[in-house]
């Protein structure tokens, strides 16, 4: 995380983000690093569909035609959160950790980042391969790659 | 986490919590456990005193007079948490993690943990040794103990 820290203290950007999957394991990361109150504002995870509604103001139908597990799910957490959690850089994730995929669900190890940047949104696609814990770790190595890719564009 | 989660589930109880020193280690730590969705519904991140005010609609003049780590943040932390997030146990943690202690602010391993278990409200204080990280994971333990004190009264 330390890379990507020192990357927005550079740009003196601010970030936010809004978890599913990873259940915190992003935020935690990141203020791992000392200094990191300089950058990370604040998260939310938003675990249940109703915290994804409560929370970030996201329209339940959109959560139930496109799934939860939905580029257009993790493209709103994204800039709902920059929104509500007043940042520069937001990123979200949402996925299928496991162990099991529900059915007409998404596959395991599927997930969707979404980054929204001032005014520019990014979602992308990971396919993770390992465990629930292992998927977990491997989502938020993703989340960090994605963003420094972004911001060294 | 498996104990605490067995507990919730149990007696039908949903869990929420508002972390700010533990930066979302209690959420990442408590959705590791397979099955958690029944029970957590989700959290919050207040890392900064402005998510505080702004997520959980805490009064800036409170947070200012009692100092960020104190009883009555945490206390509050968990109180509104649980609203916000409309579950029936919110717990709260605000601390300091280090490296180092604010001028006439409170010593490294210092933190609050607050319970808001439907109508009841709780508060703990911890003295908890070890480096920014090791105190972090104490931390994350000690949240665990206390609502297991808490539900098996």
């Amino acid at each position: 995380m330390k890379e990507l820290f020192n990357l927005l203290k550079e740009k003196g950007l601010t970030l936010g983000c809004v978890e599913s999957m990873t259940g915190g394991l992003f935020a935690a990361g990141f203020v791992s690093v000392p200094g990191s109150s300089k950058v990370f504002k604040g998260g939310l995870v938003t675990y249940s569909v109703e915290e994804k509604t409560k929370l970030l103001g996201m329209e339940e139908n959109l959560i139930n035609y496109f799934g939860v597990v939905s580029k257009e799910v993790a493209g709103e957490m994204a800039l709902k959160g920059q929104k509500v959690l007043n940042v520069d850089l937001c990123v979200s994730i949402t996925g299928n950790a496991g162990p099991t995929a529900e059915p007409g669900g998404q596959p395991v190890g599927r997930a969707y980042v979404g980054v929204s940047l001032k005014d520019k949104n990014y979602v992308f696609e990971l396919n993770l391969k390992g465990n629930r814990n292992k998927i977990r770790q491997r989502a938020v190595l993703a989340m960090q790659e994605k963003i420094i890719e972004i911001l060294k564009k």
